[in-house]
C-alpha cells in the first residue's frame, strides 16, 4: 500500500488542453480527465492534482506528469480522458509507495509502460553516471 | 545575456543510454553527447551537467533533460551526438536567463523547437490553472 506521506508530497499534473484526435467535444479531453481524477481522487489517499495549460506532448493526448520531492519525475501520455483515471491514480500510489519513484517494470500499470513519454531525476536525490 | 546565477542552479541531464539508428559505434550516441557538451560547457557560464541511465525517450535520441528550482523542466529529443552541443548549451544559457525557464518560443533554437519532448511545471512555483 502507497502511504498516505508519499502521496501528500506528490502532485499529478494533468494537461488540460489535451485535444484527443477527430474529438469536437467543447470540453477537451484533458480537461474531462481532470475532472474524471478529481473526482475519483478522495480523501487521504489522494495525490495533489493540478491542471497545467500544455505539457509540450501534443501528439499523444491525454497527457499527464507525476512528480515528487527525492522520486524520479514521469510523464505519461496516450491516456484515455474517461477510462484512465482510475488507472493513473492506482499507478501514482504505486510511485508514491516507492522511495525513488521507481517502479518495478511489471507492477506498472499497462497505460503507464506503454505510455511512457520521459522520465527526469529527482533534482534533490542526483544520479550522475559517469 | 544569462547570469550566473541561472546557470548555476540549472541542471542539464544527458541521456547516455541513447543509441542513434543504424550507430554502431561502441560508444553510444548519448555517451559522445555527453562528452561533447562537458568538453565545451567551461568556464562559469555552464550549467551543472549530469549523465543519466535512460530518460525514457528511446524513439528520439539523443535525449536531454533541463531543470532548475523555480523553472519549469524541458525535455528534449532528435539531437545529433557531435553537433548539437552547442546549440544545446546555447538553449540553456536562455532558459537559465529567465525568471520561469520559459524562452519566448522565437528565440529558442530550432532544435528546442523541433525537439520538444515534454515540459513540467515547476514543482516550487505552482501553475495550477482552473
Amino acid at each position: 500500500m502507497p502511504d498516505e506521506a508519499g502521496l501528500n508530497d506528490t502532485i499529478l499534473y494533468v494537461c488540460t488542453t489535451c485535444r484527443a484526435e477527430g474529438d469536437t467535444s467543447e470540453t477537451r479531453a484533458g480537461t474531462r480527465l481532470l475532472a474524471a481524477l478529481r473526482e475519483q481522487a478522495t480523501g487521504a489517499g489522494a495525490p495533489r492534482i493540478e491542471g497545467v495549460e500544455c505539457l509540450s506532448v501534443c501528439k499523444r493526448p491525454c497527457t499527464v506528469a507525476v512528480a515528487s520531492p527525492g522520486r524520479w519525475t514521469y510523464v505519461y501520455g496516450d491516456l484515455d480522458a474517461e477510462a484512465s483515471a482510475r488507472t493513473i491514480l492506482t499507478g501514482i500510489g504505486l510511485y508514491a509507495g516507492t522511495s525513488d519513484g521507481i517502479v518495478p517494470w511489471r507492477e506498472r500499470p499497462e497505460a503507464f509502460r506503454k505510455g511512457v513519454v520521459a522520465r527526469i531525476p529527482s533534482f534533490t536525490n542526483p544520479t550522475d553516471t559517469p
